[in-house]
C-alpha cells in the first residue's frame, strides 16, 4: 500500500492523489479552481442527483466561498443545504458537534447522505467527527481552506473534538471520500494561519522528504503566500499531502509508523494545554514543539547541531515561534502522562535523527526532557 | 466468513461462537459461571497485567456482580476500577456518554486500555460508545446480563445513544474484542425484561432458524425464566448469537444481509417513539413490530395465515404484549420516514415469508402499511 501520484495533462490540471487504503481508498484533488467542481466530483464518486447534502463551514469561509460550493452541489442535481456554525480551538466541544447533529436531524440526513466539512481543521474536525457519528457513520467530503488542514488534518480520517482535560480526547477515525484542495482558497488566509500552516510542511520535511525541506530552504522566505509563490505552493501540497498518504496507507489507525506524523506534536500539545488553547496556534505550538524535539534529540545524541541550525533556521524563515515558553517543570512532565501518545505509562517521543528522518523513543527520561527544554533559547 | 460453534468438553463447560470479522473476529463465550472468570478471559485476549479497566454498569447490576467482576479483574492483575451509571432508556444521551468520558480521563484511559460493559442494552450502547469516542477508539468488552442485549446487543458492534429526534440516531459502528455471556446473570433479572429479550430469540426463529422456533413452540410456556429451563436457556443463547455473529460476519456495517436483524424493529420503533420512550420495553416493541410486519407480510400475499399464528402464538407464549397500539396513521408515516433504515427515501421493510426466511422490500404503500396496521386486532 503506497500514495500513487497521478500526472495530469497540464501544469494548470489538478493533481490527483490516491489515498491507499485497503477498505477504503479515497482520492486527494489538489489544483486551482477545483472548489467550483465540488459538485461533479461528489457525483462522479457515485452520489446520485438528490442527495442530501449538509455543507459545514464557519462565517469566514462562507462569505468567501459558501456560494461557489453550494452553487456547484445543486447545479450538479445535489440536495445541498448549509450549517455555519462559529469553529475557533474553543468551540471545538461535543457542544458544537450537537449542534451539527440538529442540521443533520432537520435536513433528514440518512445513510447514504453526505456531510462536506468547508473550512479548516477545527470545522473538519467537528464536521468530520459528526458524520462518524450519525446514524453510526455517513460519508463526509473534506474541503479544507487553510493550509494547515490542507496539508495535515483533512487527509487521514482523523476527527474529534477537545476535551477540558486534553485536545482530541474524544474523537473517531472516520476517513472521508475525497478530499478537495483548491490552494486559491488561501488567498483570503490570515497571513498567521498560513505560516501556521507552514509548520506542518516543515515537518514532512523533517520526518521524512530532505528534497522538499531542501525547496523550502531554497525559496528563502516563507512567511506570506505570495513569497512561496503559486509553483512553490502547488508542490508543497502535493508532497506534503502524498507524505501523509503515504503514512497513512501504511498506518491507517496509528498502531506504529503513522505515529512519526505527531514529530512536533507531543511537546506542542504541552504548549497548547499549559499556554492554554487559543495563545498559540497549532501550527504555532507543533513549530515549538520540533525545535523542541530537536533540542532532545542533540541531547542524546541523535542528531547533529548543524541539523538542529537548519531545522531552526526554516521554522524562523516561516516567521514561526520557536522560543520555548516560560513553563513549570512538573506541570510539563504531568502534561505530556495526560497525553494520548502514551502506550503502557511511557512517554513516546518522536525524535530526528537527520533532514528526512526520525525515531520513536519511550526511553527519554524526565531529566533529558527537562534538561533540554531548559537549553532552549 | 461464517459463525463457526465450538463444542465444548463437557454439557457444563462453556460454548465459544466466532463472530468471523476479517479484520477484527472475536469471541462471544456462553456458559453458567462465566463472569467469574472475565479477568482470565481478558489476560487471553493479550491484554498484559496492569492494563487500565474501566467497567460501567448500572446500580442493579452493580449490586448482583459489581464485585465478582471487580474481584475477577483485579485477581487477573488488571488495574480495574468502575463507574456506576443511571442506564434507563432516557438516560441513553451524550450527557450520560460524558460522565463516561470522564471516567475515562480521570483513569487516564490509554489507547491499549479497556472499557468492560456490565449490563442491559443501554450500559453496551453507551460504554460501548464511548469507547469507540474516547482517544479516537479503545477497547471494550461486552458483558451483557439481559437476555435482551446476551441474544441481540452486545454482539455486532452497534453503539450509539438517543437522540430527542430518534432512536440511536448518534452512534459508531465499533466491533467488542469479547463478549461474555453467563446465562446465571438472568436469575435476577425482572421477569418483564426476560420476556422483552424472548422477542428478539423469536425473531431468530423466524428470519432464520426454523428449528430453534420449534423448539420454542415446543416448550409452551416462555414468560419465565424457570418455565424456559436451564437446557433450553443455553440452546436459545447458543443459537441466537450463532444467528446473529452469522449475519454480522456477512456484512459488518449493515449494507444489506444485516437489515433483516431489523425484522420487527422498524414499526417497532414507530410504536417506542410515539408512545414515548419508556412506555414499552424495546423487546415489547419489537414483538408488536413482528406481528404487525407479519399482517403486512399477509395483505402482500407474502406469507399464509398459518404462519402469522404460529408467530403469534410464540409471541403470546412468551408474554409480551402484540397489539398495536392506538396511534395516528399521519404520525406513523412521518416517523417511518425519520428512521434510519430509510434509503432515498425509501422505507425498507423486512417481511416474513415463512417461518425461517424472509424478504426485504422497498415497495410497501403507505396504503398498504395504515391497511394492515388498521386490520390488527
Amino acid at each position: 500500500m503506497s500514495a500513487a501520484t497521478t500526472a495530469a495533462g497540464s501544469a494548470c490540471s489538478p493533481r490527483t492523489i490516491q489515498v491507499e487504503l485497503s477498505a477504503n481508498p479515497y482520492p486527494v484533488v489538489i489544483g486551482e479552481g477545483v472548489l467550483a467542481r465540488l459538485g461533479e466530483q461528489v457525483r462522479e464518486l457515485g452520489f446520485k442527483a438528490g442527495t442530501k447534502v449538509l455543507v459545514v463551514t464557519n462565517p469566514d469561509v462562507d462569505t468567501h466561498y459558501g456560494d461557489v460550493v453550494l452553487a456547484s452541489l445543486r447545479t450538479a442535481g445535489l440536495a445541498a443545504e448549509q450549517l455555519v456554525i462559529e469553529a475557533g480551538e474553543d468551540q471545538k466541544t461535543p457542544a458544537t458537534v450537537a449542534l451539527i447533529h440538529e442540521a443533520a436531524f432537520r435536513q433528514r440526513l440518512e445513510r447514504g447522505s453526505l456531510i462536506v466539512a468547508l473550512g479548516g481543521g477545527v470545522v473538519g474536525d467537528m464536521a468530520g467527527f459528526a458524520a462518524a457519528t450519525w446514524l453510526r457513520g455517513i460519508a463526509v467530503v473534506q474541503v479544507p481552506t487553510t493550509l494547515l488542514a490542507m496539508v495535515d488534518a483533512a487527509i487521514g480520517g482523523k476527527t474529534g473534538v477537545n476535551h477540558p482535560g486534553g485536545k482530541n480526547l474524544i474523537g473517531a477515525f472516520h476517513q472521508p471520500r475525497l478530499v478537495l484542495i483548491d490552494p486559491a482558497t488561501l488567498a483570503t488566509l490570515p497571513q498567521r494561519e498560513f505560516r501556521a500552516g507552514m509548520a506542518e510542511v516543515i515537518k514532512y520535511g523533517v520526518i521524512g522528504d530532505p528534497e522538499l525541506f531542501s525547496a523550502l530552504e531554497a525559496a528563502g522566505d516563507l512567511s506570506t503566500i505570495e513569497a512561496v509563490g503559486p509553483a512553490l505552493l502547488q508542490t508543497l501540497l502535493e508532497r506534503s499531502a502524498a507524505a501523509k498518504a503515504r503514512v497513512v496507507a501504511a498506518d491507517e489507525r496509528e498502531g506504529g509508523l503513522r505515529a512519526i506524523l505527531n514529530y512536533g506534536h507531543t511537546l506542542g500539545h504541552v504548549v497548547e494545554t499549559l499556554c492554554g488553547y487559543g495563545t498559540f496556534l497549532h501550527g504555532e505550538a507543533v513549530a515549538i514543539g520540533m525545535v523542541a524535539a530537536g533540542e532532545i534529540a542533540l541531547a542524546m545524541g541523535l542528531w547533529t547541531p548543524a541539523d538542529q541550525a537548519r531545522q531552526r533556521a526554516l521554522v524562523v524563515a516561516a516567521g514561526l515561534p520557536q522560543r520555548w515558553p516560560d513553563l513549570d517543570g512538573a506541570a510539563v512532565l504531568a502534561c505530556l502522562q495526560g497525553d494520548k501518545k502514551v502506550r503502557d505509562g511511557q512517554v513516546r517521543f518522536v525524535l530526528p535523527t537527520a533532514i528526512g528522518s526520525v525515531e520513536i523513543r519511550s526511553d527519554v527520561s524526565a531529566e533529558t526532557i527537562l534538561a533540554a527544554l531548559e537549553r532552549l533559547p
